[in-house]
């Protein structure tokens, strides 16, 4: 029910990928009236349908709302992934909620206290990618959680992009040690104890540059890094397509011979296409996709969602942090929220 | 003294400049016999030369090289202005000692608690631009600091871009109320009782949306969202270039025929071209240029510098500041640096 084209993109999306995969099987969580429509007849093959009554709406608080309506599609995923029903769930809509559906129906890991969303970012060189969390979960945050976020974003960056010794640093306003704020100052203490190859502080641009793999910061700036450079490439696109108009006519021969060329760069630009963004943390998978999701990205969100459960992520994920309690304190896990915890989730 | 390529692109931007604008003097500050040897020759004409026998390098603490460094170019360039010799000042080097500088020689405008780095964007409707400040002067900030970054960036708007009446907004994780930190709430709080035309909260998208004019934000986060679009803009150029090698005939060709607007195009995304970041908040101009600055983005300094001179914009400033006391508290201002302002001028 979640998303800028919902029902239609994500059944369309759903459709895709069972065509894709017909050894597994999706189920479509929702109002089954409009699921119903939205499929133009009955499910059927590797598709099956799940009738919620309630549905989480973008602007709502999403803690309330998640507790307040036990039917929402959302929470009934969480509650499918629970009775082992389902192995992971995908929304491409609020995403606070998804992020307080996971706390609330699975909790959290052990020794995880924050769980995080992680965003990938393309990368000129190196490996081609860059995972940045909490790409806007948690906006207040410890020393602790950054170093939670480095270890969980290590893990996925291993297990899922198959990277051998993933580098991980902290996002920072200059790479010199006297930089940063108490937070990030006492978030490299932690890290520098740790077995990861924390190389330390990086910048914004360092993200793209192909030099770090892992780069955690608090949710607040997360969602900013994410939104500036959705923005910057929107943008830049922009520009190009009102220069192009503006020009004369060999340039625009030139812009029609290069379609094909900018099209892809679309692609490489839209983290949507990525696979929507990961929650790290909690006792199960699930996948935010973006609310502007065509078909296509929600496709290759449950195709993220199916690697993800494939590659046994969860079991890694679950050891890695138990290995790291050494130098990594944190809280003990509960399955209830806590008042703390929700003050993180919308 | 200043940038990666001093002081030859330095020489080269301030001849260019004098050369367009013969009527005005520009001062070459820095050590006398590298700058005669860039300068190939004497000075002259528009040109003079002001011996500086120290610099402050990139990696130097900025409050402390230039307590310590007396003569160093910076502190030269401040010293001249403050004695009335020169009107306005252009670094293209360290920024943080600029801005100690500026602040031990200058000291700040009365009013204003913590002076700033403003940095233009481009946008792709309304007026085309979007101040963001503080883009990094100022690490950890309170919420009468975003008020009178707010109040100096709708001046600067207002008065050098010729925006008549520009919105102000402070960017958070999310439009809604509910959103941000304890300190953009408490900055809201303060803004909203303002005289300023202001729109609450706006994301990092929004930056380059068109829809407002002013963004404030703590140096820490401006500076990330600084490096992150030129990360992002870069990362682009760099995925159409690779694009194009790979690329057929026919796109190759295309590539060729849009190079004029793709040059263009640079243009616009490269912030060095608008003329670098001004110093707002301290009795007199100080601008920064980005250390990559070529001889070009040099000249723009100097016209920024010169437009900012004689727009009679520190008096604007003083008085929008005098003006707004009713509703914006500040410390009473001195000359002499406090250890509180050290902490954000490194």
């Amino acid at each position: 029910m979640g998303g800028d084209h919902a029902p239609a993109a994500v059944v369309e999306g759903a459709t895709l990928f069972a065509r894709e995969h017909p050894q597994h099987q999706v189920i479509l969580v929702g109002e089954e009236r409009r699921i119903r429509e939205a499929l133009r007849g009955e499910p059927g093959g590797a598709i099956s349908l799940r009738h919620a009554s309630q549905a989480v709406a973008m602007g709502e608080h999403a803690g309330a709302a998640i507790r307040k309506k036990k039917d929402s599609s959302i929470r009934v995923c969480f509650e499918l992934i629970r009775s082992g029903e389902a192995s992971a769930m995908v929304s491409a809509g609020n995403s606070g909620a998804v992020m307080a559906g996971a706390l609330l129906v699975l909790g959290r890991i052990s020794g995880i206290d924050r769980p995080a969303f992680a965003t990938l970012f393309p990368a000129l060189k190196g490996e081609g990618r860059c995972l940045l969390l909490d790409a806007g979960a948690n906006v207040d945050c410890k020393a602790t959680h950054l170093a939670q976020f480095a270890l969980m974003g290590e893990a996925y960056v291993r297990k899922l992009l198959g990277v051998q010794n993933p580098r991980v640093a902290i996002l920072s306003n200059g790479e010199e040690a006297t930089k940063g704020t108490l937070l990030t100052r006492n978030a490299v203490e932690l890290l520098q104890r740790s077995d990861l190859r924390f190389i330390g502080y990086v910048e914004g641009k360092d993200i793209f540059s192909g030099d770090v793999e892992v780069v955690v910061t608090d949710g607040f700036t997360g969602n900013i890094v994410l939104k500036t450079s959705e923005g910057t490439a929107m943008a830049v696109a922009g520009l190009i397509r009102s220069a192009v108009q503006r020009a004369g006519l060999s340039e625009k021969l030139g812009a029609l011979l290069l379609k094909p060329t900018l099209a892809g760069l679309q692609k490489v630009v839209d983290y949507a296409e990525y696979g929507g963004a990961p929650v790290l943390g909690v006792n199960g998978v699930g996948i935010v996709a973006h609310g502007r999701s065509q078909a296509k990205a929600v496709k290759n969100a449950l195709k993220a969602a199916l690697q993800t459960t494939q590659a046994h992520f969860q079991d890694e994920l679950v050891a890695r942090v138990r290995a790291a309690q050494s130098w990594l304190p944190a809280r003990p896990a509960k399955r209830i929220k806590e008042p703390s915890e929700e003050a993180h989730s919308d």
